[in-house]
């Protein structure tokens, strides 16, 4: 052992340096399929509902006693669950997000947050990396299956960001108030504004088969007489004029500067003097390495769009005065990822 | 921003729960390729030589200068560079093992790591939880050229492990000494032993194909008058007797108790009395969950193979006592994710 020893405590003086960290980074898919199955299989559920050894999960999700207790050890090792003697508990995280009984599930959004064709431009990242960007234009077609995906599984998620863009740009008012929802999706954001001020109506636009989405929840939360659906991309769709309010959830990013800027031009001339527009972006720092993720964010958009970034809020607000706008509002929503960034037709 | 603000600390104060690190970890694959497309493209090596602008590397690598920047903005955010301005710079474990110019270079690892049979496995992790084990044994069939990856692309990352294990079992003995290398891969555990002592001779076990890559490194280290190849399954391949010594490194975890129990009775009959068989595998402690490394492997097991696990202490010393052998020597050797266990024929 003398002799072992030497070595590890040579090679530890020399340096801190450690593959630990290196193989952990290039074993990171097997955390993503880890958590995936486990919330496919159910197992935080399950444990929160006290089965919480693996001879109690195999029985409750039909899965091996062994495949339970190695997946589960592995989650352990990950911060995800804890572990005493042979039996498991959820992590606070787990508790909240994971567990299908809690009222902040977010199992729901691993349909799209791991769709395959994300996953499959990761596989071609190199590629990406050489041109700038995807080489297809798979996230940004007509009717791509995607955005449908991303419409019924990110609800959930959005819901307090909806909730919380909507008190930021209506706050108390209850004037009539026209509103341009732009790619609408799951509907949420038009739909919070609608509730916050039952004399505004809203018009939603996105892809056909999406608006069927947006118009379930409108249903649900009893606001269908004050939406209506322009279905069609928003850089061809006759959008009418005289909006008090444009939102643009998530939208920009995927785009380079000059498309943004044509759009919130376009935009701008639907507008009524006086009127808002009110994006809601994942906004890095000026360094572009924080906070974690909307600097992480921007890898997403080089591999799956032709051109498309995480703005810093510079970058937006120069888009929103090239295209004529001013007056910029500009809000962090910690702990949210998001920011909005609200601004304003003279 | 009040009504925001509440919304937010309340929340906060509530719990210290983050969705945060859920998508952080469903995002894990990204990290896996953007660390690959990173080696793939030489992106440490040219910072490390200098060219530490988007500009320099979109030259230097031939990419796109804003690939290289929303690439490099993601290694700063998960530790594996610095940014300072628009330069730059490799963290310590960059530079020591992705720099293409630093001797304990691993860049090339990742075509085993990152096999496409393994990340297949993986995206099918749940039917292995069901089934207790992969339902393919692709990992374990003959000629696989898998193992002419693992062979030929974790040789660098297995250096150091095989002079290690060669110090425990050789020391400074320069006797005649008769050794089998079992699933010899590169060949270097077995190299190794030939290099410590001048009076060894080495049989080394493996598929034919794998074991062209073990025959051109012992020629690099000029140790081929003492290499004998013996292509086959160990299980089933004709060994012979008279063993002093039988190595047998990451063999024993892709297999069941009972399987590696009949091979080590197999091995025990092939040994002179007096004669040790070393193992090296990763250990996890009793507990399963700790420390890391070892711990997150059996997922790789579970996924990749029917009925492979990471086998504690306790696990590996009661299958060489089923097996006849005693005399048990465990050694782990930090900070190598390795241990090594040494057993005797009595």
């Amino acid at each position: 052992m003398s002799a072992i020893s030497t070595v590890s405590s040579a090679a530890e003086q020399r340096s801190q340096a450690s593959p630990f960290r290196l193989f952990q980074a290039l074993n990171g898919y097997q955390l993503t399929d880890a958590i995936r199955s486990a919330i496919e299989l159910d197992i935080f559920t399950v444990i929160g509902a006290g089965h919480n050894t693996p001879s109690a999960m195999a029985r409750e999700c039909g899965v091996a006693e062994r495949g339970a207790r190695i997946l589960c050890d592995f989650l352990v090792v990950q911060g995800f669950l804890t572990k005493s003697g042979q039996e498991y508990a959820l992590s606070e995280d787990s508790a909240m997000f994971l567990d299908r009984k809690s009222p902040a599930y977010m199992g729901t959004c691993t349909r799209f947050v791991l769709n395959e064709s994300l996953r499959k431009h990761f596989l071609a990242l190199s590629d990406a990396v050489r041109y700038g960007g995807a080489t297809d234009r798979m996230a940004v077609e007509a009717e791509s299956p995607v955005w449908v995906d991303f419409a019924r599984s990110m609800a959930p998620m959005m819901m307090m960001a909806s909730q919380e863009l909507a008190k930021l740009v209506i706050g108390g008012e209850r004037r009539r108030l026209k509103v341009l929802d732009i790619a609408a999706g799951h509907g949420l954001f038009g739909i919070a504004v609608l509730r916050a001020n039952p004399n505004a109506e809203v018009n939603a636009v996105d892809w056909k088969n999406v608006l069927e989405v947006a118009r379930e929840n409108a249903e649900k939360f009893g606001v269908t007489d004050r939406y209506v659906t322009l279905p069609g991309s928003i850089f061809d769709v006759e959008i009418g004029s005289g909006y008090d309010l444009v939102l643009i959830p998530n939208f920009l990013h995927h785009f380079d500067v000059a498309t943004n800027e044509k759009l919130l031009r376009k935009l701008h001339g639907a507008l009524q003097p006086g009127g808002r527009v009110a994006i809601l972006e994942f906004v890095p720092n000026e360094d572009r390495v924080s906070p974690p993720m909307p600097a992480t964010f921007a890898l997403i958009m080089l591999a799956e769009t032709p051109a498309g970034d995480a703005y810093t809020r510079a970058e937006l607000e120069g888009m929103m005065s090239n295209a004529g706008f001013s007056g910029h509002e500009f809000h962090p929503m910690p702990p949210s990822p998001h920011s909005v960034l609200i601004s304003r037709r003279e």
